[in-house]
């Protein structure tokens, strides 16, 4: 039985997105053509332009539909934080997973994706930014007021803890991956230690004393 | 007087260097010619070709020599903190310094071009990681290695504090620059406000109790 007419232009766009994403993060902006999206996609050209009116509005919606992945790190940031009554081992916890979230090779590239467009495409780059880096910030810098709150935590600025609690965990290795681009480098990196050691330096510098 | 062939020789490399320097941090590496690099050194294109074989050597040979501005970091790295009688005041002063060069708007193109670059030139990036990034670090955990033999701090991994200095104070303006296009971030944001925040948490983490 021949799927409704719906359902076929729904999975026609879905197989654009899934050609145009993986086009994109390989071969960059000006490395991928909407001739090449259409044939890894098995759809003609006009298909393509039937779906997105150019280039660079598919890029747009490709690269904001990434930023739902900062959901799954708000979660991950609230389940952790919430009624914790063993901070140092939550915080531990918490630490691992977002470094490994974030070290994942196809967020690395997108990433990097990203920030090569940024110059030419800054209104894209600050959406990008608003939904996915600072939603993330945001739910820690909630998580940090209520643990300030219940006396946990010493963050009157909860904004700057998660500031700096995110940037103790990942300035060296995400730099690392960025400019070598070794994005596989999570794989071989001892991420546990580089989330361990941000913990016991974050809460050396906002623990109760 | 026509100046001696050796100096107009070094002259017309000087010049295909400024203008292929330009047009990489502006347009990136495909977005480049040959001929456009040629045309604004005013030479000819064989001319380009005699000094370089290709392109990618051409910008090879940009992006490693950027990597003589860690020179300057390592030197304001150790002048700042050698014989400090008052590590607050002068961990302050290179925290100023320091965000201050690295939010430097052609600084941060430059940072954008490597990162955009790194996934098809690996080696280029991890020559420039090692001989801009990691030098720079490795100049602070030195000093900081001796401010921990003098009793000032307490770093006993001098270069995992390291890491976390340059965390803690430039994770946030960095990340906001590349993601949102904005290279001329630094010249509004209140830059001495994350220096002064990224010192006083170190401090807490790291100083002598």
């Amino acid at each position: 039985m021949e799927p409704p007419l719906e359902g076929r232009t729904a999975r026609k766009h879905r197989e654009i997105v899934a050609a145009a994403t993986a086009a994109f993060v390989d071969n960059g902006y000006d490395g991928t053509s909407m001739d090449e999206i259409a044939a890894s996609a098995g759809v003609s050209k006009q298909t393509v332009y039937k779906h997105f009116t150019d280039k660079e509005s598919l890029f747009s919606e490709i690269v904001l539909a990434t930023t739902g992945r900062a959901t799954g790190i708000v979660q991950l940031v609230t389940e952790s934080l919430a009624d914790t009554d063993d901070l140092a081992r939550d915080l531990g916890r918490l630490a691992r997973q977002f470094v490994t979230v974030l070290m994942d090779p196809q967020v690395l590239r997108l990433r990097r994706l990203v920030i090569s467009s940024a110059a030419r495409f800054p209104e894209l780059g600050r959406t990008w930014y608003a939904q996915g880096f600072e939603r993330a910030l945001a739910a820690m810098a909630s998580a940090f007021a209520d643990l300030d709150a219940r006396g946990v935590l010493h963050a009157d600025d909860p904004e700057l803890a998660a500031d700096h609690f995110v940037g103790l965990l990942l300035w060296i290795p995400i730099n690392k991956a960025m400019f070598t681009g070794d994005d596989d480098y999570g794989a071989s990196a001892d991420l546990d230690r580089y989330a361990d050691a941000a913990v016991a330096a974050f809460l050396r510098a906002y623990g109760r004393r």
